[in-house]
């Protein structure tokens, strides 16, 4: 089954990719790569949950999160190329979680954005990762995530 | 206007290109992307400012250390192509803030950086970007600043 | 002298490649390019040293680690591609020290993972760095790297 035919039977619908929150641009192409800013978990361009893994957010609210910012990245992916369909493989993310200090436990949180790549694009969406706990991130954000497509 | 026309036309003197703090080098170009280490806002081989954004320095004073992190990044990158003009395009900038935890206007302090691109690039300087807060850098720097570039 | 030959020449033995932790994979291929996920300092799937550098853990500990990492990275780029001596060169390594908020020598730590590869790989070991300084990293370790190779 096509990505686009996963979304529908997973029942999600993309939102309007979301907007740069300052002068950079969402996406850019360079040869057969595609780079997405950071992006962060926005729900009708705002911020649902604020504040760090461990204290202000619990893991599994975490998790929503990072299945939000990503479902938001296939927004931005398919406003630039058209069709999800034309992605050959998700090459990397690297996933940046506002942990408090004894927060470890950052892969758990991730693994939301990772098997959802799984889930849409099958063995395409298999990536590598890196995950990584900061003390703040942008708006007071939980997380953010950056990824790199390979189209053809 | 070229890239070098808008650096005079801004009164922009790159300096020499900073070396490396340590055993790595400052570019490597692969295919038709070149890669730049992680650049600090050095001057003449010194930071001059230290500490966390939100505590020890103002936004403000933030923002003018990512203008001279870029302008470091341009020498980087002139010493390696001889001219700016070769540049096609800026893929992408990871700035990496010194923040106090309750810093959260990361996106802000990187306008700085993004701004001065776009003005010296044009249209082929918008990039991709990913703003991230951390509790401490090298030296005690305020910021780093990663770029990819695109070259033909 | 060949990388492979470097290798036993400085007595390193590659031990197995490390599983990742979570639903992604070591290495991905795009290109002339190899990413490898973030990979940490196991030593036989464990960490041996937790915490951050400059409180639990001393600098020259933190680069026994860096170094013990950069081994796993090589394990699992020969696991991909049958040889080290495919490689043409290393391009960029991102190094995240869970750090003290006032240790700022991340470089100095990174070095020992640097001075590997060039040991091994000569000039085609020089490449871009960034080390920056994280409040927490995933299982509490105290370092994580990333690298980019080129491969031909």
């Amino acid at each position: 089954m096509s990505p686009e035919g996963r979304l529908k039977e997973l029942g999600i619908e993309l939102p309007e990719a979301p907007t740069p929150l300052g002068s950079y641009i969402p996406v850019v192409r360079t040869g057969n790569l595609v780079f997405l800013s950071g992006i962060l978990p926005l729900r009708q361009g705002r911020l649902t949950r604020e504040g760090r893994v461990g204290k202000d957010i619990s893991p599994d609210e975490a998790r929503e999160e990072a299945r939000v910012a990503t479902i938001n990245a296939l927004s931005v992916l398919k406003a630039h190329m058209g069709s999800l369909n034309k992605v050959k493989r998700c090459v990397k993310i690297t996933g940046y979680v506002a942990s408090e200090p004894d927060f470890t436990e950052q892969p758990k949180v991730l693994n939301a954005a990772s098997d959802l790549l799984f889930k849409i694009f099958g063995e395409r969406g298999r990536h590598v990762r890196a995950a990584v706990g900061v003390n703040v991130l942008p708006f007071n954000s939980p997380l953010e995530i950056e990824f790199i497509f390979e189209v053809s």
